[in-house]
């Protein structure tokens, strides 16, 4: 990747005299980058294009190669990736449109591509993309009719039009880019190399993305987690809703992952998930230009009361905190304000506040621990000087360590105020509420890379995705069709005693007399259906709960089987008789899983299983009191997790109850994890409820899905 | 007030020869604005000021004078308003500050003013504020520093700086104002005036505001829902955490009122909430500006796939409805487009589109009666021809009934597509979210004032506040006392049976003989203390359960006598004995009232009684599973909210189980309103759980907290 982005010598394929060919546009692009390498345009009818010696095809070039750009109409490009075999070349990047995105014939081109290059080791970028940019190698290797400026921010995007919007936006603010990469179709570079190339390139300070589909999402989290290089990850997911799958599905071809999945995921790991645009921008501006913010207390400074409000309520909002001004401090401040001002916090110097007067809290605050971030409000009043107070509070982001972040309202007056600080690469902003909650992700990032360390969990899971197997692996291999099948409760039983949960006594029989025997000393009894004839049996009448003796079992026996016989017309079935317990909650444990039974294993699409839990009961989907957990998590992931929900105040005692065995909760689900890593094969899997009685908690009903 | 707003002379105190006092800047703004009136300056120093001959005192002009301005410092403000009263004058603007903002001395001062002005019948706007400014008069009788241009919004303002910021912010955009008012301190005018004058005023067409607390919050919804006419009022509220009540008291003197009444009040009669400044500016332009928007049918048209796909997902979450197009108009569509380009919804146009293929696909989609609005998204690319599509898309808007709104993603390049928006007043945004919450505020309103009439629960309202009474009315109020009182059971139980509650069979009795004897037909039963005595029973073990005989009655008795007499040493309580019943359903109903026991008068503060109701039992607060409804509600709205809790599903038959009366249920919840109508006095009501059965509800627990 290192020589794909700084290659020495470039060709590009399509390149012609005519200037508004997107080719030469190219061309220009890489000449007035200052591009400092050789370059060759290639195309069959030129002698000489721009002052270029002209070659009729890559391989008539004598010299080395490095990277070939092909801008030519798609039924043309096998061709030339052929001819460009020929040669050892690092890279391709071809522009060209008409590929995957237009449907199966396309696709099918493609894949050619693919087979050649992968052969011949050459990576490509595109099809059906921009191009890309490499600031600190001034090469502009695409057709945005803008350039960006040169920073630390490595941009890319499954969107060129997102691209080139990104690059208009980043311009009058200042902020600067190491790169910009158009990765359309994905055809080989995709953001799993993109994210491991710039973790590692020194001159990235910040990654971010707009993405449609991820194409291995377990590897990316894992890859991402156990890097030695900690960056921040910004990713813009498009695709969060079900209508705007089919609009991806018309526009890349990509099909958009499970949300939940990603959200899960990239949250347990430090991935920050922008919801729009502007997001996207203040987070790239914040993390290139913001000092680190080491915690959540933030302090106000503003020439008006009414923002301060505003400012407040942002603040707790977005789940940050107000510092707290101890007596002695708001005295010091007091000391260089005017009577009707206030310094508690929000510090209200008050309307006719100078440029000067911003200047002493400032600075108290700043010095002070209790303050983890200052938030600077200026509105335009009578005699607001605008720019004098910017260059004082620039000043002060320049002598201390914590974020000292300006938001100037309005825009006719105060924007000259705002570019003193895009000028100087001071993140700034307009709207308080952007302020706070760009803050808000700072201090949360901050936070996470102080306690962060690669977690014991990956290396486990490493070892059992590589090595280990359920002790039924093979039994439970032979349900596994290509459409999805219930296991029988018999395997699940099985699986179930292997991980060690605690199963209510039970019996999986046909028989009247073995059930009956069974029961004998087990009163109040459950006599059920056995899963693998009927899935939701509260629906279905295949439940009998509370049979207090003989007689009534003898009933619901005979009951159960006619409404089986009834609504199945099938012979063969089980029934499943248990103690009936009396739970304290009714708690649930759900896995799903985002790619093939192979997702565990390198560039196989997927998330791979994502663990729900909470709330369990007929109601389960009702209450929505829901916690995930994308395995592999840790025990401290599942707690984080667990703790969010409603559930979990009542299993910890709320209401003056007795509290109940949290760690074990936490175990079961850790086992669901260790389940569908032992058993990949497991597609879906739910376990409601289970009970948690006083002392223990009891698996009361599993079902297990599998497929490949 | 319209003499207020239109008078035909000012008079400015404090205006003096020096040209950087604010006397002075309000004189000169007066004078600039050109205000047709006379203008008379107040000064005992001067003769002449800017030209005009100066008074020594406001009763020294002969002539009317309608509207005297005060700038002066505080400690001689009640002099000049005492002298004002010699005069027949209509209204005071009081720009001083140093009133009830900076405490109770100033508040002192103020009161002397509000009685002397009320006497007289002279209005007074602020005093801390910046004054006013009528676009519709040109009179700008403020120190703002800036001028709003003209139009149709009505802003005003509890914050001078929001003024100005909002101010700064229009003008780029040429959003226009037909007044703008700085309201401050509200010694006399407030939003309850403002909101009724502007109503009736044709001038106006959207009202907006910035406000920390609200006068009298249950006056200002009843005017707005029974006003003739139909205006959106937009409200920033500040002041909705915690934490930022305590900046407003050091801000303005005022306390913000509940969050939860404001937020349920506002949204029942359609008053729209901004959450920022954000909000507030797009809402106040996009319905100064746009055509009505009748339904929730979004067409999207896109020069990019990525947009167009990011456009969909907030569509979706935002609550709208993406437009079905059908086959017959997508091949209508796609005979103007390219192959490559996609007519389904989001409409891609594709990235090489010029200005030209922006209009056949908004022509058929805006001719189409499944479209409700189009979308129009660009990205600045290589042949974009932004101005050129801006006239195009400008022209449509002009065209057709139905919003167009264009969404110019960038800054550098689009910002000139952005302006041509600007200055043909048509909405346009840079953020597609912006966009799309602004359209579903749009829609939302749109469809809310088609349905809308004056309900009929307002006028059965007025009728009970003004006239009747609850029968015990005079013995409840017996408890009422400084401090909230709990009612005892009897009489509770009273109220409850002439509000036609559906009561367990109980008994209120100390004597264990009366009990016993109670009981006998009614096993299982349950015992526990009065709500006079103890409030949380579960915490205290108030409360027997399941008593199944005599035997377990009498041990029962024995040990709540036992548990309270030890932890209460009080030796008069009563018990209650109910019958046992088995819920379906445990629910709650919840009242609490903001303002005092008059609350339901003009002119007393607080919104009234807010209603609240959801999953009930021991864990109602940890489910949050609630619905809000403020009086006076209808029995729709108590559906609409009562819909959107989860338990709602399960009254209703969720999971096949039979469905429960849902009627029975909101006539309940009606019942807790009549009851707070009719019983004003209570300050706070928990009806905790009302047990629904198969047939009935039954009111198991009630406890009533009456006060002042």
């Amino acid at each position: 990747m290192e020589k794909f982005f700084n290659p020495k010598s470039i060709a590009v394929v399509g390149a012609s005299e005519k200037t508004d060919k997107l080719g030469t546009v190219i061309l220009k692009n890489v000449i007035q980058s200052g591009f400092g390498g050789k370059i060759y345009p290639i195309n069959p009818k030129s002698r000489e294009i721009l002052g270029f010696k002209a070659y009729k095809k890559v391989s008539d070039i004598k010299a080395k190669v490095d990277v070939v750009c092909i801008v030519i109409p798609s039924e043309n490009v096998l061709e030339v990736v052929k001819d460009c075999t020929k040669k050892k070349i690092q890279g391709l990047v071809i522009i060209s449109a008409g590929f995957s995105e237009i449907g199966p014939e396309g696709k099918l081109l493609e894949q050619k591509i693919q087979i050649i290059t992968k052969k011949h080791n050459i990576r490509i970028l595109g099809p059906n993309c921009l191009g890309f940019i490499n600031k600190h190698n001034s090469l502009n290797l695409s057709f945005a009719s803008d350039k960006p400026l040169k920073g630390n921010v490595a941009f890319f995007s499954q969107s060129g039009a997102f691209c080139t919007a990104m690059l208009d936006m980043s311009i009058p603010k200042n902020l600067g880019f190491s790169h910009f990469v158009s990765i359309g179709n994905k055809a080989d570079i995709n953001e799993l190399d993109l994210v491991e190339y710039f973790l590692e390139d020194k001159k990235v300070k910040v990654i971010s993305a707009y993405l449609e589909d991820i194409v291995d999402g377990s590897l990316l989290i894992q890859k991402y987690e156990q890097s030695r290089y900690r960056k921040p990850l910004i990713i813009l997911k498009a695709g969060q809703t079900e209508e705007s799958k089919s609009a991806i599905e018309s526009h890349t071809g990509a099909i958009a992952g499970s949300i939940d999945m990603f959200k899960t995921g990239t949250s347990q790991v430090g991935i920050i998930e922008a919801e729009n645009t502007r997001q996207l921008f203040n987070y790239m501006m914040t993390f290139s230009w913001s000092k680190p913010m080491k915690g959540k207390k933030i302090a106000i400074v503003t020439n008006a009361g009414g923002p301060g409000i505003v400012a407040t309520d942002s603040v707790v909002k977005n789940g940050l905190e107000m510092a707290k001004l101890s007596k002695s401090l708001q005295k010091k401040i007091q000391k260089f304000l005017p009577l009707e001002s206030s310094s508690k916090n929000p510090v209200d110097i008050v309307g006719d506040a100078k440029a000067e007067r911003y200047q002493y809290p400032i600075d108290i605050l700043a010095k002070n621990d209790d303050v983890d971030a200052i938030l600077v409000l200026l509105t335009p009043q009578r005699v607001t000087q605008i720019e004098e107070t910017a260059k004082i509070i620039l000043n002060a982001t320049q002598m201390y360590e914590k974020p000292i972040v300006p938001v100037f309202l309005g825009k006719k007056q105060t924007s000259t105020g705002s570019q003193i600080f895009y000028d100087n690469y001071i993140p700034v902003f307009t709207e308080i509420d952007d302020a706070v909650n760009s803050l808000k992700v700072l201090s949360d990032y901050t936070t996470r890379i102080e306690n962060f360390s690669t977690r014991e969990v990956n290396k486990k899971w490493k070892k059992i995705v590589s090595q280990e197997k359920g002790k039924h692996f093979k039994e439970v291999q032979k349900y596994v069709k290509k459409t999805p099948r219930i296991l029988p409760d018999e395997i699940t039983q099985k699986i179930a005693l292997e991980m060690g949960f605690t199963l209510p006594k039970q019996i999986i029989s046909r028989k009247f007399s073995q059930i009956m025997n069974f029961a004998k000393d087990k009163y109040p009894v459950v006599l059920k259906v056995g899963n693998e004839v009927i899935v939701h049996k509260t629906d279905l009448k295949g439940l009998y709960l509370n049979i207090k003796n003989e007689e009534e079992l003898e009933k619901a026996y005979e009951q159960l089987s006619k409404n089986i016989l009834k609504k199945l017309k099938k012979k063969t079935f089980t029934m499943v008789l248990q103690e009936q317990l009396t739970p304290r909650v009714e708690f649930f444990i759900g896995a799903n899983r985002d790619g093939d039974s192979d997702v565990y294993k390198p560039d196989i699409p997927g998330f791979g299983h994502l663990v729900v839990f909470g709330k369990g009961g007929i109601y389960t989907e009702i209450f929505e009191d829901f916690g995930y957990v994308l395995v592999p998590a840790s025990k401290d992931d599942i707690q984080k997790s667990l703790e969010k929900t409603k559930v979990f105040q009542i299993i910890s005692g709320a209401r003056g109850q007795k509290s109940l065995n949290v760690e074990k909760v936490i175990e079961q689900i850790y086992k669901v994890q260790q389940l569908t890593l032992l058993y990949p094969q497991i597609i879906s899997l739910d376990l409601n409820p289970l009970i948690i009685t006083e002392k223990d908690t009891v698996a009361v009903d599993i079902k297990v899905f599998v497929g490949k």
